[in-house]
């Protein structure tokens, strides 16, 4: 278990909303002391949670979650649930402003309860084909800002290290929760990909189980370790740094690049330069060049194409008990763009066997990146 | 390896295109015989083929495919390659009228240069993290109708009958392909999902390795028959029929059932009730129910919401050599739409983590299937 750490330099404060959800706030440097309101709302008390069932063919828990069904979709401008409360509407988050806050999500793939039983899943019955589970464990929100208009590549770099806080305290705080296996940070961008909310914001996954492709990777890493003994993220990341044709950017602390086999049209992994299991792991100086070149990343992918660009970005973190020394921290963004006004699906190649199909020549996508007049963050 | 049987009754007719590629006619019984015309196009000779590159991280092959950036998307109607061909056009099909067509694909995802050498992928280099292999197979394209305006659910269960020959003929043909190892035949239906052409038409690709999914399944079934003795597909089978709750339709040969741990919103699995490994191996009486029940299964996820059903229709076949009486065929039936007008986007968590969510209650998607008023075939 990591060691747990108070945040770094924003100012942690933490309510309850009115159906007992948790909801924190992260200010910047320097704001002044917040006394948090009250929710004014009144809510639903929240009393089932997601089932978890075995899908004993693929070998993977599958969250079903049929109250998600009834969940906030594409609202009017006015009654964004992410938006600071004015006098006039009542949001999901009390305050008349925010920096960056995170709350637990009101219609999560998972969740505790507090009166609910807590700890590691159920062993599977092998002879049973329908092997169920309570869906325990974690969904939070996080804004980004309070700005409806903007993203998070509008984001200034000072803002991104508040956030870098949160997402900080959040795996430190969710690695000692007892049903949570591995904590998965990301965004989903873009209404082309289903985003059900244009304000700026990502989410959080406190998975009780440690995710498919995770556990892939680990398997792999396990077994490269013990063919020749060194790690193969280390590995990977070193022989994209030696070709160099797929570098995007390198810096003293990060490197980004497009990996040689790419599945998505547009795909940037961002590793940091030297091993670490997750973000609480990373230095100062390592954070503050992640402040700035993780914007420099998201712009560099925007600014390929003339249109606006739908991308999910999520972090790799270990999982929170165990192969810690086996996993590397690195983020990974795709976008299913693949020129101006066309996506990439995943059709019955992809969707039902698995297998990938790229379009584009990873090589050829590094040099447009590469390439791309930004602003620098 | 299978058998090699000539195709059931319908009448197979098999020509080139101008560029060289197969193309091979299945007329409905008691047509009349069929002198191919010539192709009258100019084409550029085929001299690409698609790269696959190794995921050293996932343990998978990825097939960088750049030359399909160029493919035909949703061409003008009078320009459809995929209708029979008019003095005015000349499409992909050079007659003037076909029943089911089968041509290999002007933009593959995989595929054998008639020059190239043949024969098993290279084994990977553990310590190289750059490994690449030509991107040898094939792929082919199948027309179900010269009728541009209808759909496979709109089918005749005669014509679907021509079409099981045809896709019993080219599971036949491929598996005896040097470079092939799976045999996987689907049909990508709806723009919603990308499809680029809206004939209605389906996929054959002849992968040079076992898809992801595909040995995802055997692993699980090779450790449950070592563990108890039985196979886990049957017993699968078994564990719906006995629930009951999620079965949609069961015949005499046949049985259709929304799967315990469903991961879409519209999900349909389709079994034989004895295990067989693949199309061919299929009795008379099984391919007549077949043909009928196939129609009702899509007749009935069409009814269930009031416009257009995108859908993914996959055929999961033994490997054509290896783990032939591990495997059992059936048919996966895919749906993306959870409520009209709303499709389920993959977002960070299945596409980053392969972790699923599903909004839907299985028991509830099965009830309205069996519900559901349709013609019958």
């Amino acid at each position: 278990m990591p060691p747990l750490r108070e945040h770094r330099r924003a100012t942690k404060t933490v309510t309850h909303l009115a159906d007992g959800r948790e909801l924190i706030y992260f200010d910047d440097p320097g704001a002044p002391p917040r006394r948090p309101r009250a929710d004014r709302r009144e809510l639903p008390s929240r009393d089932t949670i997601p089932e978890l069932r075995w899908d004993a063919l693929a070998g993977e828990w599958v969250s079903v979650a049929a109250q998600r069904q009834d969940r906030t979709y594409l609202p009017p401008e006015k009654e964004c649930p992410l938006d600071a409360s004015t006098p006039e509407y009542a949001s999901e988050i009390p305050d008349p402003g925010y920096d960056v806050v995170v709350f637990e999500n009101r219609f999560p793939s998972f969740a505790t309860l507090p009166s609910a039983p807590r700890g590691p899943l159920p062993a599977i019955r092998p002879g049973d084909m329908l092997n169920r589970a309570a869906g325990r464990g974690r969904c939070e929100v996080v804004c980004f800002t309070s700005d409806h208009h903007t993203a998070f590549s509008g984001l200034s770099p000072a803002r991104v290290r508040t956030l870098l806080d949160a997402w900080i305290d959040r795996t430190e705080q969710l690695s000692t929760h007892p049903d949570i296996e591995q904590v998965f940070i990301f965004e989903n961008r873009g209404r082309e990909i289903g985003v059900t909310l244009t304000h700026p914001h990502g989410q959080i996954y406190g998975y009780p189980f440690i995710a498919p492709h995770l556990r892939a990777q680990l398997d792999q890493a396990r077994a490269y370790e013990a063919s020749c003994g060194r790690n193969l993220f280390a590995d990977t990341l070193a022989a994209e740094v030696a070709a160099g044709e797929r570098v995007v950017q390198r810096g003293e602390h990060w490197t980004a690049f497009v990996p040689f086999a790419a599945r998505w049209p547009m795909e940037v992994h961002l590793y940091p330069n030297r091993q670490v299991p997750d973000l609480p792991a990373l230095t100062e100086a390592e954070l503050d060049e992640l402040s700035r070149v993780y914007l420099a990343v998201l712009r560099r992918l925007e600014a390929v194409f003339d249109d606006t660009l739908p991308y999910i970005a999520g972090w790799h973190q270990a999982p929170v008990r165990r192969d810690r020394d086996l996993a590397y921290l690195h983020l990974q963004v795709t976008s299913t763009r693949r020129a101006p006004g066309k996506l990439k699906y995943l059709a019955g190649s992809e969707s039902a066997m698995g297998s990938f199909i790229n379009d584009m020549q990873p090589e050829e996508v590094a040099a447009l990146l590469r390439d791309a007049k930004i602003v620098e963050p």
